[in-house]
């Protein structure tokens, strides 16, 4: 079951419901952007799904700082670190984009990460924000303590999905938005399929001999993990892990945020403080770079050359990262934003903790068998 | 069979092979050191073998430029490009490198792309190199026409492997260095499994109906091609191919070198010059930071607390990427540098050629039984 939404519907529900979970209306407004930039593009798990998960009760109960005031602590030219204050990562990365954009238009690429921050939702938001100044960035956050992959070979969750997006624009038609965790799925992927009672593909899950599980169950049980990006050893998966590693590097020493397994994690099964995760933002100007015009029209140029190559299969298609995002925003724009049924009611349910009235489109009785197969 | 060579003996070897297939003694000896870096850390592909296979034959006949006289054409306080003015992708990288170090020590991070240059051989050296200066920096380059793979799901051969590396510094021990191709493995690697006559492991090729294939020469013949990392589009195979269009985003629009197939390509045939790729090299410095002492202390403790996580299989062995490498650094410089014999063979028809006597070390009669198995 599916619910349609139009798309300033679910902005100002967002919006809403963040103030009333404590956060300014401008701090709302920036939030509730890159919440509906998640579910608009077809991120349906970091949306407003993690608005009622996440957002919201620990905005009220103060495990995140609704009234945190972030401050750059470290300043160059190039370079800056800010400390969130504990507060929402979806407002701090915000700030931290909007600085590195800054930032790169003066010097040519910027640098700006971010501590004592917390989730902050949809990577590919902020990469693309850049890109909608012209500019290529990069974007990525460690996890917290929520471990869901031992390092590759072992046993013991030490790293997180450790996410990385990256865009660039490209004029004349969808930007190159890519936007990966370092695993070869997002855990919000098992979660539903267990929730919906479905077998996993082989290739997401390996159990403690190596061997692939299909069964969700199994990585909840701890009988078995989420693959690194690549799989295996032996096709790649040092690579998917490399990468986790990289993000945590530049999100925990170099922000100054938490990383990998804590002592007290690991001996005593403590967990973090929700607000001690960092994010890293990079942007990059193309004009530093002689290529203010050239860039773009490159861009355009390499991805509408793939993206006509001939499909293998006769009923496949070929695309790159950013246009399938592209093409479901058209569609959200058009039709409505696609929620899935339980997020629908997720909503709801906040919307009456949080004493808010619900928009028509979410109520129940308007949920209607799911419009594209599972 | 295998050789083992002192590795100074290597190194004055391949500065002796380079001045006298025509690059001055300062380039011969940056080159040289990148060239042995590679077979000293066990990417045997991409040094001596490179030497002999691309940059002594191209070098004298003029295909790379021997004389060439890289200048910087672009340059902010964090940006710059240099155009190789077609020379070897070498030493214009390690321009770049150093370069980028400089400039990131003044600003933060600086990004430095190069263009009209040639193959750059590991990737790993030139990130390892900022490591040495006390920075974190990122190392990628595009591939030029030569194919290996489509784009997800596509039939025409249009990216390169498009490599890419990491590197950071962790005093105390082997510093992090990440060196990997956007594709499941490097060509080399399917040449090498042709050559000895084996078959790749299932996952490497995939043949256009979708199906794994472990032919080596089914890659040869056109038959199969060589996975994006992550393998099918259901098991991540996007994120790799995504990874390969980033590096040719930056290394070809950005930096001003060529990109994606050419139409020249795709309508007659026709190859590039082997001095229009591109390469870019971007340098972090974590005293900008606020980290110029706790970041190596913070990436030690990280790189040690997962290298310590119990292994699940009793055989097994958990390690992260650049410890593997560090140790055979070490076996190295203790034992000599181990040389595949067909490489070593190679190296002995090159001498020939230059009229260049030949290391004790590298002639047939020392050949002696692969030490290491298969």
């Amino acid at each position: 079951m599916t619910v349609r939404i139009p798309l300033e519907t679910l902005r100002g529900f967002a919006h809403e419901a963040l103030t009333r979970s404590g956060l300014s209306e401008a701090d709302a407004a920036t939030a509730a952007e890159v919440i509906v930039y998640a579910d608009e593009h077809g991120f349906t798990t970091h949306g407003t799904n993690a608005l009622a998960g996440i957002y919201s009760p620990r905005l009220r109960d103060g495990r995140i700082n609704a009234a945190a005031e972030p401050r750059i602590v470290a300043d160059t030219v190039s370079a800056a670190v800010i400390d969130g204050d504990g507060g929402l990562g979806l407002v701090t990365t915000t700030m931290a984009t909007d600085l590195a954009v800054e930032k790169a238009r003066q010097s040519g690429i910027a640098m700006v990460a971010v501590r004592n921050s917390s989730h902050f939702g949809s990577a590919g938001y902020y990469a693309h924000r850049a890109t909608e100044a012209g500019l290529i960035a990069i974007a990525m956050t460690n996890c917290g303590a929520q471990g869901v992959a031992p390092p590759l070979g072992g046993t013991i969750r030490m790293l997180g999905t450790n996410p990385l997006a990256v865009a660039a624009p490209a004029p004349g038609g969808a930007p190159f938005v890519l936007d990966m965790s370092a695993t070869t799925v997002a855990t919000g992927k098992i979660r539903a399929a267990q929730r919906e009672g479905r077998q996993v593909p082989g290739g997401w899950l390996v159990d403690h001999h190596g061997e692939t599980v299909t069964d969700p169950d199994a990585y909840f049980d701890g009988k078995a993990d989420v693959t690194w990006l690549g799989g295996s050893a032996v096709t790649g998966g040092a690579k998917g892990y490399g990468l986790a590693l990289l993000v945590d590097l530049l999100c925990g020493p170099l922000a100054g945020a938490s990383f990998g397994p804590t002592p007290d994690l690991l001996e005593n099964g403590e967990e973090r403080p929700d607000t001690d995760i960092g994010h890293v933002v990079i942007a990059i100007d193309p004009a530093a770079f002689g290529a203010a015009e050239s860039f773009g029209a490159g861009a355009r140029t390499l991805l509408d050359t793939v993206a006509a190559c001939p499909p293998a299969r006769p009923d496949g298609y070929v695309t790159y990262p950013g246009a399938p995002e592209a093409a479901r925003s058209a569609e959200s724009r058009r039709d409505g934003v696609l929620l899935p049924g339980p997020v629908a009611a997720q909503l709801v349910l906040m919307a009456d903790q949080l004493d808010l009235s619900v928009p028509a489109a979410l109520r129940p009785e308007v949920l209607r068998p799911e419009a594209v197969s599972a």
